[in-house]
């Protein structure tokens, strides 16, 4: 039943984060149902998107201007840095509307079982910041997994002589809680 | 924080069925880290589904020709029709393979609450197609709902002259099971 554009669109949905063969197939109907809206809606979206989005090359987000808005703002702290792995995370810190400093996006955590290192992440980056920059407190926001808790004892081994306040976020149960 | 052509991206991936505004963040993310391999591979497919899939002008498929491989198929019974509610129900038979005829999609069901009527159907085509080619019977398979049964009901009325076979698809639990 399927070959040629229709099993293509269908492959390419399904392999989004996700998306199975079931839901891609629902959004394939659903797009080509309504080719001169939806569809077009939709490509006039990726299209912007692929043209204007860039990395911020300070931190590490995604934005459509470099330096991104957040490292643009004048009324944020630049004294503080808040590490993170994904921007995913940074979205997720900016949305408690409650963190007015600057960000790191590493662009993962260390883990030795999927071969990331050191070199792949922006570590060297966020060394070079903490080296020239005016920052006086980091607050690494790492996942409470062993690959993310392995990244931030990493990230303290080389930021102690630094002289820099050095926090990480809560987790657990608080005794008594 | 949310806000031009990244904010429009996110917003038409949360319009597709079955995602929401996280998911549609998630693969928002996931196709922008990736522009040149994800983005630009996704893009083509929904150019190219964009340009070649046509709906098939006698049974309402999805499909790179009119008619479409159902419709062309030499070896398929073109005396049995089976009519579905919509593509996704035809291409669910046609996973089971086990029929062999030919499909009329009607492009959905009678729903006095939604109001879809007999006009916003491809009823009149049914039915031309019934008076015109050699069908000797129909299989209704429309939904177990109200309005798919509601459906069936109007069609068999209209049908009753017509010297055909009608059968609808069982559905329950069979007495003594």
């Amino acid at each position: 039943m399927f070959d040629g554009p229709l099993e293509t669109l269908v492959r390419q949905l399904a392999a989004l984060p996700g998306l199975g063969s079931r839901s891609a197939k629902r959004i394939a109907l659903h797009l080509l149902s309504a080719k001169g809206t939806k569809l077009d809606a939709l490509m006039r979206a990726l299209t912007e998107a692929a043209r204007e989005i860039v990395t911020c090359n300070t931190c590490g987000n995604l934005d459509s201007s470099d330096p991104c808005r957040v490292c643009q703002d004048k009324n944020r702290d630049k004294s503080i840095l808040c590490v993170v792995g994904g921007i995913a995370d940074l979205w997720a810190v900016e949305r408690t509307n409650s963190f007015k400093g600057q960000y790191h996006v590493l662009g993962g955590v260390l883990s030795a079982l999927d071969g990331v290192g050191p070199d792949q992440l922006t570590i060297d980056q966020l060394m070079t910041r903490l080296r020239t920059g005016g920052i006086r407190e980091v607050i690494l926001a790492l996942s409470a997994t062993v690959d993310g808790q392995t990244t931030a004892h990493y990230l303290m081994d080389h930021m102690q002589c630094m002289n820099l306040h050095i926090t990480r976020l809560a987790h657990g149960v608080p005794v008594g809680g």
